[in-house]
């Protein structure tokens, strides 16, 4: 259990641990930052910082020595690199959790053997094990590559007259994954905690909109049966039992409507989240000071909802509302302090939060 | 009007230069804070640090080349420092309302001229002055130093007995006034801001507990009639506008009950206010970030309250209640990073906001 004065080591210095370290500060915790950028989102608020690639050894082990605790805030955190350092000082989420997050194929089989529906997937490790992948599940359907993908990178959509060969270079020809296509209504997330005794909490269910395959929207609570909600928190529960899990994580979810409702889990974040950013202004607790008081050790805070809250992100020249944004009445601004707009990046968000539930 | 990115210069490093430098942190925007102390809160959240005492005008000079804009988290900056900065970078709120605000008998003169209730005053710059004041006010009155007096410091009570000339060595021999004492019920402020082209709000007015002289605790809102709140935001209206005011600041109040309820104004802070550190987890935006889009040159953010707040500060040893804090559902725990809890220090606060209003 960390004391205020201690420091967390955060992994990576984007936005969601500039986020991090705010939280950390409300709390009397100072931050260190490690990444190979120059220039990092999180520098601006940060005790302290270590610019040096995740190789780095030498830098690592000064790192560990100067922290009480490390945590992360992206899951493609090279394996070697979380091992180094939890052989020194504790790494929360466990590397464990990385190893099954950082590999679909992996991922896909941990969520399965929790009697948990993903979509219908198979191995792909080569063009002819796609052509047998194909086969089985039949097209349309999504050709992933196992490892280092994300906001759509890395996947292709096979549709009837796709050459397969074709497919499987596009993507970079490293071993992949084929998922069938969930024939879903709504794209939810469970944003959960689990502390370090196995205390665990989530948020109201959110419902997600994806433009161009990055988050745009969120909004919380869901608009789906309470009885769908409460199996996706159960969802999140048994994920974070399984893995021993400690911090903040995201289960997306894929809603579909045949006869009810039906959850199908797409991917598992370990670590705060998008979908979660609401919280900042619309929970008693945000997720990122949750998930700092997970990784030091301490008692989770309140999830309550101040009332209905809508997240949209400001992607690339979005940022450029942001004058308008100070005179929306009820209008959170959040900025990342990112000094170059380019397309696609994320550069801050917008909470609402309104007064009726 | 600043842009994101800008980089807000703030005197001093204590608790409020670091909660102004989070907040400012949320919008974007890079904290540069100037204090004369070695550690200091502020340090660990900020993107730059000058170490220099007030009177240093090289690093003074440098400070204001580094920064877009000035801010301060204290009414003591020295008037010469003000003014050597307000030469080369906007100061705000700007130099006139610290000349008014760091002598209580100019600070009451100009509540008077407003029309507005003070306690009875009267000057005392010597032992003679004194008596002649004494024999106006009566007893119990309380002797105050005009200059430099925060959390009951410089002032002392004049009973039926006590020697005027030991009560005036007493406070150190300097300038005073004597006031009359106030048959008060309750303490009140406002915390209000006004934005560079006189946009003005106001969040609801607040009911404050003192304990030897130091805040305590802090209900929004204020049980009072609605008419009696409604004049203290016309109070604070009325002083931000006469003082051409920029930032938050906030109207410290004493509640009369005879006849009805009447409104004495205590005091004026120019600055972001303990009685306003609810507005944390309480309302939509902070006082913090309220100040930070005043002197940014922004619109100000809505004052609208989640809930009925109470803040209860931790002062010295009421730190080490942290952990069982941290166990209270729903408390929102602000720890400030400061290591030595000494007695009557400010080391944190808790807010708790409750559902109904």
């Amino acid at each position: 259990m960390l004391t205020p004065g201690a420091t967390i080591g955060i992994l990576g210095g984007g936005q969601l641990a500039r986020m991090l370290a705010l939280a950390g500060a409300r709390l009397g915790l100072k931050s260190h930052v490690f990444s190979p950028g120059e220039r990092e989102p999180a520098y601006d608020v940060c005790a302290a910082r270590t610019i040096a690639d995740y190789a780095n050894e030498a830098a690592l082990a000064r790192f560990a020595d100067a922290v009480d605790v490390i945590t992360y805030e992206f899951e493609n955190v090279p394996a070697a690199c979380a091992d180094f350092l939890n052989a020194r000082k504790p790494v929360r989420p466990g590397p464990k959790i990385l190893a099954a997050t950082q590999d679909r194929l992996i991922e896909k089989q941990f969520v399965q053997s929790l009697g948990i529906e993903t979509a219908a997937f198979a191995d792909a490790p080569n063009p002819g094990a796609l052509a047998r992948a194909v086969a089985k599940l039949g097209r349309p359907s999504i050709l992933k590559t196992r490892r280092l993908g994300y906001d759509g990178k890395g996947q292709i959509m096979l549709q009837a007259g796709t050459d397969l060969s074709v497919a499987f270079r596009s993507t970079g020809g490293a071993p992949a994954i084929l998922e069938s296509v969930v024939p879903f209504t709504k794209e939810l997330s469970v944003v959960a905690a689990r502390g370090l005794g196995g205390e665990f909490r989530a948020y109201d269910v959110c419902e997600n909109v994806h433009e161009r395959h990055i988050l745009a929207t969120t909004i919380a609570p869901a608009s789906i049966r309470p009885a769908t909600a409460a199996q996706a928190v159960e969802i999140a529960r048994k994920i974070g039992e399984a893995a021993d899990y400690v911090g903040v994580f995201a289960v997306e979810l894929f809603l579909v409507e045949e006869d009810g409702e039906r959850l199908v889990v797409n991917e598992i974040a370990p670590r705060v989240h998008n979908s979660g950013h609401w919280t900042l202004d619309g929970a008693v607790t945000s997720q990122f000071e949750q998930h700092i008081r997970a990784v030091a050790g301490w008692p989770l805070g309140s999830t309550r909802r101040h009332g209905r809250a809508l997240m949209r992100n400001l992607i690339g020249e979005d940022v450029e509302q942001w004058r308008e944004l100070l005179t929306q009445e009820g209008a959170c601004l959040h900025l990342y302090g990112k000094t170059e707009a380019r397309p696609g990046r994320k550069m801050g968000h917008v909470n609402f939060v309104s007064e009726e539930d």
